[in-house]
């Protein structure tokens, strides 16, 4: 490979990504990609109409071509425009229902940031079905290796899907605009000097998740396409003295996580789909408390309390909802969704409406539901998200269960 | 004022932004902007050609529209887009050549993000010269103020003329759109969540410079409009329990500089115009060896070493660049840009060339310049960028000199 840089694992990883063939692809890696392309695009339909969405529409008509090659997955727009837009707003839509796919180990979500931006890439530049889902391949890799390099405490202040996703986004469309290695070493710098995405806007409700997936696929998009026009970007943004690793993460990385095992250990096969209509830490629970109710044949109105053992991830983010006042925010609050769950008997899309914010069966029920710190359970986390409940009925009983693996994770598949 | 809302600093940040009239501006402040701006117009044609501008005009002619009110200040495209483009552009344009203004007490350079966002925001929605003027003192108010509060530390890891920046482009754009208190720290709050900027860049003379300063306006500008189209940013995106001051600050924060004096302390009247084209941290010390050389009849060819005591952040910007392989990169290095001051007698835009890359005779100075902390030097900063040199002759003598503000300063003007 005339054209190889072998210094830095960053080096190696883009040396990997440029290099993949969609031969190389092993099948069951091209069929969940697939099967994640169709969720994402159903996620997408989903959060069409979301006001975070409606805006960014009204920027991209202001601000970006009345035409282009690249769509709005919800066609009812009738809207065509460059791809940086079309990314920006699919992406926005496709992380509205909370029910788009997360990789365990990154703590991200991938599907919502590179499916967006490979899919309107390749529509502006007329990319075959395999350049496509090759360059998805690539951008899972890429992505949520560098969420899994930052880690948990990076993840404790910064949205991963976001910082890790901005990076995966540019190694993609590198991929499809079939960037060499030096060029693609500069779209992934230039990506990764603009990772940015906070949890602040957990704490009102506000809408920056929906932000954070949209400039995620813009932001890597100006990265590739700029690289192709000459743009230099650091050539390594992941473990040089001044990148990633020192400024965004205030613990410990895994380097290793950014080259061990490529072209072996695949991201898509690590993600998960997700089977509740809530954030991904509450589903461990939801699981472990349906399986409960079932199996002890449990009713809505026997539960006196929920106790939840669980990782400190999990404890961090579901603390900041407050009592959950917007459908999205509700889906922050373990409480009010193990309330939803445990009296619809499912969390799904349409379970979780502005009636049932104001429902005081659930709001009294997710007063009953205490979270606690479990350090086992916190020791397998993000490679295992487990969860535990503790139920006491009004009978004056007492059940416990828990789950290994949420359901739809790769152990646990949605059909099982 | 029914619209005030009196909770947080951030709250009366936005508050004072928002409720600014042109008529409560004093003279000094007004004419200052002005000279700011003409400033900054300089800097964007001296910066015009550089590659990280040619591939933005590339990739705004790929992704955004073909034509619009807003142009470039470098008339010679002959391109008009939407003022998201024209200040990504104009923006990186103004930051190439190393000349335009700074913010002391922030280490942030405000014209080079405010001035091309309200420039073509102004043109976009056909805003009056005081409107115009009026946003620019509010963008350099807020956006300043934001650098202050995220300090020493911050700096060290984080571009600030970015992360600051960005915010102050919100605040200044928030303005020309005349969005209330609500919709303002809903700009502030999507922009703080977008704030990125690493200097890793430095390490390898790419491009990221222009790319942070770039992106602070387009990342502002959608900031701002999509808040007036109703997209909500979290409300205290300074001071909240997971917004910037806890995710992007190592030490310690400064809380008073987001509030306190609003009104009587103008940021405007804070920055200092650049005399040399080079890193604002080198400019103390080229004033004292200048001042040293003329003072003492020391020539070039006079000096055996020079010794430069001066404050950490110096040290830790200075340290990355390496020799200086590029114009940009070795206006980033204090033995070049001394070597240069004392051959040439200045340090000007036209005294930066590849051909003196290659002049031995400058590289072998650059060899004899020492930087060296100073606890008195780094007590005073950034409040006052001071500066001394001692340079030891090679007829055996020693001479120290000190400077206790750059010209250019607001205590020593360029005309003094």
């Amino acid at each position: 490979m005339a054209s190889s840089i072998q210094g830095t694992r960053t080096d190696r990883l883009v040396n990997w990504a440029v290099d993949l063939k969609y031969a190389d692809i092993p099948d069951e890696v091209v069929q969940r990609t697939k099967d994640f392309f169709l969720d994402t695009l159903g996620c997408a339909i989903a959060g069409r109409s979301h006001p975070a969405i409606t805006a960014m529409v009204r920027f991209a008509a202001q601000m970006g071509p009345s035409s282009g090659k690249s769509e709005l997955i919800d066609g009812s727009q009738n809207l065509t425009t460059s791809p940086a837009f079309a990314s920006l707003i699919n992406a926005a839509a496709s992380h509205v229902v909370e029910q788009d796919d997360l990789h365990n180990r990154s703590i991200m979500h991938p599907a919502t940031v590179i499916f967006p931006a490979a899919l309107a890439v390749s529509q502006d530049i007329g990319a075959s079905g395999e350049d496509f889902i090759t360059a998805c391949v690539v951008g899972y890799e890429v992505g949520c290796r560098v969420g899994e390099y930052l880690g948990k405490s990076h993840y404790e202040r910064f949205h991963s899907t976001a910082t890790g996703g901005v990076i995966g986004v540019a190694a993609a469309v590198a991929h499809l605009l079939k960037l060499d290695v030096s060029q693609t070493l500069s779209a992934v710098g230039t990506a990764g000097t603009q990772a940015a995405g906070l949890w602040q806007f957990l704490l009102d409700a506000t809408h920056s998740k929906q932000v954070h997936t949209a400039k995620a696929c813009f932001d890597g998009i100006f990265a590739a396409y700029s690289a192709r026009e000459g743009l230099l970007g650091p050539r390594d943004i992941l473990e040089g003295p001044r990148a990633m690793g020192i400024a965004l993460v205030p613990g410990e990385t895994n380097p290793e996580a950014i080259d061990q095992n490529l072209g072996k250990d695949f991201a898509v096969l690590r993600s998960s789909f997700k089977w509740h209509a809530s954030c991904r830490h509450t589903h461990p629970s939801v699981d472990a408390l349906l399986n409960l109710m079932k199996k002890n044949q449990v009713a809505f109105g026997d539960i006196e309390s929920v106790l939840v053992p669980t990782y400190q991830a999990a404890i961090n983010v579901l603390s900041l909802s407050g009592n959950g006042e917007t459908v999205h925010q509700s889906k922050f609050s373990m409480g009010f969704v193990l309330a939803i769950a445990a009296k619809k008997g499912q969390a799904m899309i349409t379970d979780f409406t502005d009636d049932d914010l104001k429902d005081s069966s659930l709001r009294e029920f997710q007063k009953r539901v205490t979270m606690k710190y479990d350090a086992d359970i916190d020791a397998q986390f993000p490679e295992r998200w487990q969860g535990t409940v503790i139920v006491k009925c009004n009978s004056g009983n007492t059940f416990t269960e828990s789950t290994k693996f949420a359901k739809g994770d790769p152990e646990l598949p949605l059909t099982s």
